[in-house]
């Protein structure tokens, strides 16, 4: 059994002007969206900056000497971008690597996607057992968790089920960044929304798992009904009945059934479990 | 310095019909909310199960010997609840309490609140440093990283201010559910939208910190500008200009500054290690 690992704290940088006293943060670094007209940016209104010194809601932006303002909360002036027009990301000094180093793990998101009865929360449940017990912090995300929360203002019409899987990918990007191995279990049918939610996260951290079992066996198993009610009329816009699933092209992972029966769970974490091994996620 | 403990993985449940082989998940609990001309019930359409089997999209829920369907990625049909119509609460077998033992500390959430310039990301900053240098796992989530990701959608007109804070509160939520000592920085202005907050969260997991630093030190300090612009009527609705700031009235924690400069960063992130300390948050 692996035991978790206690590190030193970071070492502290120096900012000037911090009132951060004996833990002085590290300067903040982020990219940030300039208006060409303050920046004489041509072509393009992007700049990276070599310095932001920011707080969580206000900040200066420093670049050739010429300052924007850049306001998070508070409404935005001088620098917009996008509707928030907020634009700096800032980083404490105490980051992902101390986060991972804590826990002896890389963060990760593993997106088990699949149509209805595929086994995505067999397998989450399974996977999440076998990391504990290897002494792994997870956490898993399902549609229905945050459809009673966070989601919880979103219906089923097209463009709230794309926001329903775009919310799930940006929270499932703030736990991997703090170090967390997160378990996403949603059908999530179709592949533009899960390639978006890929592209938000690091290369390699997005691994897509195809719970590959053909809609004859989950409608064989229907263990919850849904399928006969789908195939009744009585529920509308079912995936694999009468809406779309759209199989991935380039999953980091698939799990076939054997024969009419599924891979068992312990096997097919532990499939999971050797690619995560595998890639180095099970270390920092 | 405190060491994190392995603990042992959490016992597994038998539960019928369930197909996770020799790792079988606990059955999972939940409320429910049905209508009540399938239920049965007078006077609410509001029944707590004793019992719901569930996978992550679907569900049966039995109760008196009556099934009704509950699906969550899928359209709803004969339970609805709100928009989302999903209203089953999935349980993993790898729960809070086990997450918590894992990392020697207990979820919460130390919601910053105060005006832009009163401190609230240098708290964040040294708590989140003290907390490391014990071992212990924090995550911040500050307003304007937030609105880079999951509330890029969100603009600064005042329902989608209020949106903005109800998810960085619902976000907050999972992360202590996942065991994570959670530092929320952000002006959140509104008492209400606050309360609302704390409301999502089981008693004392909602420590709530007010950085009470009179608007005349964070304009005197006004290290970004920000106050000046404000004034010249270059930054509209602005808090503490001509946007209310509402301090809370039964706040945890409240921290005053020394006459006109503020306590140490260190000073006040042992306050709140102190309160963390003796409400039992740094143990599991």
């Amino acid at each position: 059994m692996a035991a978790l690992k206690m590190v030193q704290p970071p070492v502290s940088c120096s900012s000037s002007g911090s009132d951060c006293g004996p833990l002085v943060p590290v300067p903040k670094i982020g990219f940030v969206k300039l208006p060409s007209f303050s920046m004489g940016l041509n072509g393009s209104n992007y700049a990276r900056l070599s310095l932001v010194q920011a707080t969580e809601e206000s900040n200066v932006a420093m670049t050739n000497g010429r300052a924007a303002v850049v306001s998070g909360e508070n409404p935005p002036q001088m620098v917009t971008n996008g509707k928030a027009g907020n634009i700096v990301w800032h980083r404490s000094s105490v980051g992902k690597v101390h986060r991972q180093e804590l826990l002896q793990q890389k963060g990760c998101v593993i997106w088990i996607t699949g149509l209805s009865g595929s086994g995505k929360s067999t397998l989450a449940c399974a996977l999440c057992q076998a990391l504990y017990s290897r002494g792994k912090l997870t956490y898993i995300l399902d549609g229905d968790n945050v459809r009673h929360g966070l989601n919880r203002d979103l219906t089923f019409k097209a463009e709230d089920r794309a926001e329903n899987i775009r919310r799930i990918g940006e929270v499932a990007k703030l736990f991997v960044d703090a170090g967390v191995i997160c378990i996403a279990s949603v059908i999530s049918p179709y592949r533009r929304d899960r390639d978006a939610c890929r592209a938000l996260l690091p290369e390699g951290d997005f691994i897509e798992v195809f719970m590959d079992v053909p809609i004859e066996i989950c409608e064989a198993r229907d263990p919850k009904g849904l399928y006969k009610l789908a195939r009744a009329g009585k529920i509308k816009g079912f995936t694999g009945v009468d809406d779309p699933y759209e199989p991935p092209l380039n999953c980091e992972l698939s799990l076939p059934p054997k024969g009419n029966s599924c891979a068992s769970p312990s096997e097919m974490a532990e499939t999971v479990m050797s690619y995560l091994e595998e890639k180095g996620y099970l270390q920092a």
